[in-house]
């Protein structure tokens, strides 16, 4: 449980510090602002996690820490190279983020479901990307087959250290199949869920998943 | 008016984007997350302020665009080289703009003085900052005289950068003198203010003025 609130917190400590960074590469004002919306939309989800860690009387940073080389790399290898993959990136994540809190939801406390729940309410901040992104692909068609690439990527590297931070954390593990997700078949079900949303997602932007 | 609320819209919104950026020089989660919290309640500045220029049925965009030049161009000159001038950098940026507030809100109509009190009783997030630097201080008191430096660089750079402004915009420099500030003694005694202000938070920091 703490292992999920810490591991949440961070990623959401992380992607208020990268969105803010990639609203850097919008050029105009209001493009810059809606990102720095969601950047600080995110910190309100880093706020709200960090209170309960807090109120479970545990270090936010030692709570957090264990996720920290996962969370780092996933965005090393995924730093947008311009604006429109950092828009590309904010839609994507937000949508995973909000998939993954509704999933596991169902497998907390009533407490931290609240919490879950709370912080879910807040996401769909990156609706604003849906149009931008078609009309870039609108203006230059050339652009889809680029982002739809790039879409991929970050879902792969997102997987890649989701399995990661599984494996060097037994507990986390424990906890998404101690619930009502009981058997193996039922993680892939979780997961084949996740890419399904994804798909739809892709299409929205008007990229081939 | 208008002109007063483009310029402190961009500054808040730029404000946020170089708070989260300095954010990352900190080592410990906590100082990152203290920082970052300064830098979301800027961008809160920004919604409020962006929001009165809406209800003026101007473009927010616009309203900003005069002063971009100035803005950026003093946070180019002013990177902070390291945590500890970021912090320095928040701490005294914090306060010059919390007296400004205070200074122009006499000069404004009802509703646009009411906004800046509001933006006013949101500022002095940097307070932590102050412990922070006492800290380095005491662990090596050679700190305390570089600080002191890149505090009057920072002053300096924003006292250049205002000065263009008001040379370039007429408009601004009336509205400070067109109020109860009627005389340029006035505008004398509102810079010195200002500045006593400043003495007083360097020491507050433990560093020479």
């Amino acid at each position: 449980m703490l292992d999920l609130l810490g591991l949440l917190a961070y990623a959401s400590l992380v992607a208020f510090f990268r969105l803010a960074d990639d609203a850097a590469l919008a050029v105009s004002l209001a493009d810059k602002a809606d990102l720095a919306e969601m950047a600080v939309a995110e910190f309100g989800h880093f706020q709200l996690l960090r209170r309960r860690i807090q109120e479970l009387n545990v270090e936010p940073g030692d709570a957090m820490h264990p996720f920290v080389p996962a969370i780092d790399e996933f965005h090393a290898r995924t730093a947008p190279s311009d604006w429109l993959e950092g828009l590309v990136k904010a839609y994507v994540g937000d949508g995973i983020a909000a998939d993954f809190y509704r999933t596991v939801a169902e497998l907390l406390d009533d407490q931290t479901r609240r919490l879950v729940l709370e912080v879910l309410a807040d996401t769909g901040h990156a609706e604003f990307a849906v149009a931008r992104v078609r009309e870039a692909i609108d203006a230059d068609p050339a652009v889809a087959g680029r982002l739809a690439l790039w879409a991929r990527r970050l879902v792969g590297e997102a997987l890649g250290q989701a399995q990661r931070v599984a494996a060097e954390r037994e507990s986390l593990a424990r906890l998404l199949v101690g619930g009502k997700v009981t058997q193996l078949g039922e993680i892939g079900r979780m997961f084949a869920q996740l890419t399904d949303a994804h798909a739809r997602r892709m299409a929205a932007l008007g990229l081939a998943d």
